[in-house]
């Protein structure tokens, strides 16, 4: 393939890095420590595979990636809420995250949770603002808007991680391990593509399409993080290698064997690559990403 | 005056209890813990103070009041997401709130703040979803998202209660508190007022006044709110009484003395219903809701 992932990724990172660092300035009043929270999770070396993804969706139904910038800066605010959330000494209580200290070991667990928070607010508060400044079709702005608070709201992320905490140390079965990946990071992962592609003005069918793609690379993701789990080291992770198995986590590799889950990781990303097959070259950069989510190394 | 308040806000209540009933079903699938503790504190007997400021918002500018509802949901399940996680154990330590168990003692710590989270997410993406199903105007409707978001976030709630926190135990001045106050309380009052007006069709001047209305009563909500903490007991409160006193919080009685700070609340809330000259005996209920911020006893 003469696409180039690599050079793909690096140049929208940046794109995506310099729209993150506008959206939130750090202010000169009293409330600068939060923002700087905010601010130090934000840029704390994310893949931005998220907003990476949006702009992929807008791109792969023929607009300009930018077209969706505002919904994939939303998206990468409201994944890091989530990471910030997520390790905070009540959930998953982790001290390393991207190889960095995590929130609270840094802040203090209350200006964790106020870090998340605003995040979260700003996140969606930014794409709205967009729209209000006349950047985005009001239309459009809703649908996407309304796509990202769904996959991230209780019948999203939020429901999946409170089923992934309820199951702790529990037998949990591939039922409940899909059911929760599927929330937790499959449908902000799918919410990313479809919500670009709808500020692009793609199609209905092109927009379910995309949908099916994402939430295939979705769970394909999550099983590969699950597998690095349990194979990787902690210095290559960036975050504590076998954490998942000592917390005891509902994990797929765990309930199905490393076998099957490598399996199911392959076989989810040729359905989510053939999800595209109406699609031309516009889309080789989703393409090129799902493949890259199988053979990541963290 | 002819206009019966206790009347107007129960009935208000109702409407606005029957629209967040609706708005956040219980789910039959494993999501169902953390969507009920959402809905626990949600239906904990709050005074529906913000949906019912929005409602009548949309009033004063000549609107019916249920044009609004979609933000009033929003606005209450924002509020009640921040008294979820202001209760927590690594923010204020609260065990009581509106006279039963915060949401942490009951559902513990990983589900108080997934159920915030939800609360918040779900509080913008109703606003969102109301849009999309053509329940009213998009640019309206964004325009109420971005203030309501504004209002929420680290420029508004957020920022100040991480201020509120930060300034715990420390002996800070009157400015500091008028910081705080305006920011963790005031905002989201101001918000409330201003969004009903938006969705209501309001003018830009009538906005603008009544934005001066609603920080001006949103400041004096939380003046009375420190003196009731000082003066209250914990039975008629609902909540722990002299609980701001225990933890050193910077409070307008701590920093002026209760005298000053009586008058000043006072002084607000004359303030407050001066901004509404220019209305007609459509906005008596925002200048009842006024009084009764003064007056109350809870």
């Amino acid at each position: 393939m003469s696409f180039e992932l690599e050079t793909y990724l690096a140049e929208k990172r940046r794109i995506v890095d310099r729209a993150l660092d506008l959206a939130l300035p750090l202010p000169q009043d009293l409330t600068r420590n939060v923002v700087e929270a905010m601010r130090y999770s934000l840029f704390a070396g994310g893949k931005r595979l998220r907003p990476i993804l949006c702009l992929a969706g807008a791109e792969a139904v023929g607009a300009a990636p930018e077209s969706a910038l505002p919904a994939a800066v939303a998206l990468e605010m409201i994944h890091t809420y989530s990471l910030i959330h997520d390790d905070l000494p009540a959930m998953d209580n982790d001290d390393l995250r991207r190889g960095q200290a995590t929130s609270h070991k840094v802040y203090g667990e209350a200006l964790a949770v106020l870090a998340g928070d605003g995040l979260l607010t700003e996140g969606l508060g930014f794409l709205a603002g967009a729209a209000v400044k006349g950047d985005l079709d009001p239309n459009l702005a809703l649908a996407a808007l309304s796509i990202i608070a769904g996959a991230a709201g209780p019948g999203g992320m939020v429901g999946g991680q409170a089923v992934d905490i309820e199951s702790e140390g529990q037998d949990v079965g591939l039922d409940v391990v899909e059911f929760i990946h599927e929330r937790k990071t499959g449908a902000l992962i799918a919410a990313s593509v479809t919500s670009g592609a709808i500020l692009g003005r793609g199609s209905k069918t092109r927009i379910a399409a995309l949908e099916d793609y994402g939430r295939r690379i979705g769970l394909a993701f999550q099983i590969v993080d699950d597998i690095l789990d349990m194979e990787g080291d902690t210095i290559s992770l960036g975050k504590e290698a076998g954490a998942d198995q000592a917390r005891g986590k509902a994990t797929f590799p765990k309930a199905a064997g490393l076998d099957r889950a490598r399996e199911k990781a392959q076989r989810l990303v040729e359905e989510a690559v053939k999800s595209l097959e109406n699609f031309d070259a516009q889309a080789d950069p989703l393409r090129a990403i799902a493949d890259y989510l199988l053979t990541r190394k963290k």
